[in-house]
């Protein structure tokens, strides 16, 4: 399949007929950019090409999204991409020639710094269905993640952590989860495979290349004797896990951020530009 | 959770904040109205307020969409409803106030009348992931069933069938599966249960409330077995099926659709109004 090339709109309307909407049929984007430049960009795009090749469309063209960063001005944004598989076909059946449509919102932004001293965490009731086809991409069908943040109101409550039907935990509703286990004092750090549900945020991509995160399962019982939990994302940074309660707000477990959590989490900023070099 | 009154309408765009765009966080309803009369209408709204209890959504007035399909006219439609969480709410966050949106597309329809006297249907190789959380009720987070029908051009194969990650089948991409077993020359037909996926379409609980079917598991291997098989729904009506085909297009089954084939598919079509009571 060809490239895309088409215009990027800063749109506030989708057709109503556009199958993101009408099935989830898209992929998305939630980009961290700081002053112009956006933060794990290849990264992004690498996910983003990706689920293109889950999905069967054809990947937008980068020289246009190459540009749109350095539009958005001075200071700290949350770039979304929305990119669906835009109007057409009959029912479910794709569109002949499909035209995605690739459109973005922009919004100034500040990460909640007073969670990086430490959150509380919840575990969710809602569990992840296994879906090989569908790991690891951001595609517009979440229902599951909407599910399971509505389990709590809480302000509280940081984040919630979603389990699979095995009883392995996978990740947060908008984050993914690091842990160390119980006796380890270093790096490396260890986060769930997400080869079967789940979001590959681009952070824990980083974080996994620098070698500094590698990919072990967890189930929900060794949750409380971990010795660091973390949840993250390219946005909002690490937030050490201070406190674990369960789906109904009973305490589970508590933990000192101490100079485990402040390793990983400064290897993130870094990352994510929130730290100097 | 009270309802919501909130004016129909006909639109042709949708903000992009929109949560059915945003994560598929909404429902659709896709019904058959004969000059004006919507057909299995207690059905249709039955179901969309089982998905709003699924999904925490107060569901519509009903007053208001008692009033829409006598406005369509003469003739034969179809009414697409499209009832969504709405804008607004951080992130997965749910908004505190939701203001659903309830929007809706008509168009003139005919159903494909060649159809009626058998098809050809393929197994899919897109698996359903099991999530009885959401299983049923027709969301808009529908990625698997674009997938499914993603898989073949020929428009000689009329649909797909979805197996779950047992081997277990569920239904078509857009129809449900009803079957006989090998040695059944008369009704009750079977219909997949649909508690671990699928969605319950409303043909389908008409003929279940006629007792016409009964819910009964069938597994993959027992298909070219069956004494007959149909795909149906509340739009097409019922398709016999007369080729079953693998993934790869090789034939496993044929039928030459007789008076069991008829039988169900009379019960079918008077329940849809193309045959007179």
């Amino acid at each position: 399949m060809g490239f895309v090339k088409q215009d990027l709109v800063n749109q506030t309307q989708l057709p109503l007929d556009d199958r993101g909407l009408a099935y989830g049929d898209g992929l998305f984007e939630t980009v961290l950019v700081r002053d112009g430049r956006p933060q794990l960009w290849d990264l992004h795009l690498q996910r983003l090409r990706r689920g293109c090749r889950v999905l069967g469309m054809p990947p937008p063209a980068e020289s246009e999204l190459e540009r749109l960063p350095a539009t958005l001005g001075a200071g700290l944004k949350v770039l979304k991409l929305i990119y669906t598989r835009g109007s057409g076909g009959r029912g479910y059946a794709l569109p002949a020639q499909p035209v995605p449509r690739l459109v973005w919102q922009a919004q100034d932004f500040s990460p909640d710094t007073q969670r990086w001293q430490g959150v509380t965490v919840r575990l969710c009731r809602t569990g992840l269905a296994r879906q090989p086809l569908l790991a690891g991409i951001k595609h517009m069908a979440r229902l599951e993640n909407v599910l399971a943040r509505g389990e709590w109101q809480d302000p509280m409550v940081a984040e919630g952590l979603l389990m699979d039907c095995e009883g392995l935990v996978i990740e947060a509703t908008s984050m993914n989860l690091f842990w160390a286990p119980e006796t380890s004092h270093q790096t490396p750090v260890y986060t769930p495979p997400l080869d079967q549900c789940g979001v590959a945020g681009t952070l824990r991509q980083a974080l996994l290349d620098l070698a500094v995160l590698e990919e072990h399962p967890l189930v929900a019982d060794q949750l409380p004797g971990c010795a660091a939990l973390w949840v993250g994302n390219s946005v909002q940074g690490v937030w050490p896990v201070s406190r674990l309660e369960d789906a109904d707000g009973r305490e589970l477990a508590r933990w000192q951020p101490g100079h485990l959590h402040r390793d990983l989490q400064h290897q993130a900023h870094l990352a994510l530009g929130y730290v100097g070099g």
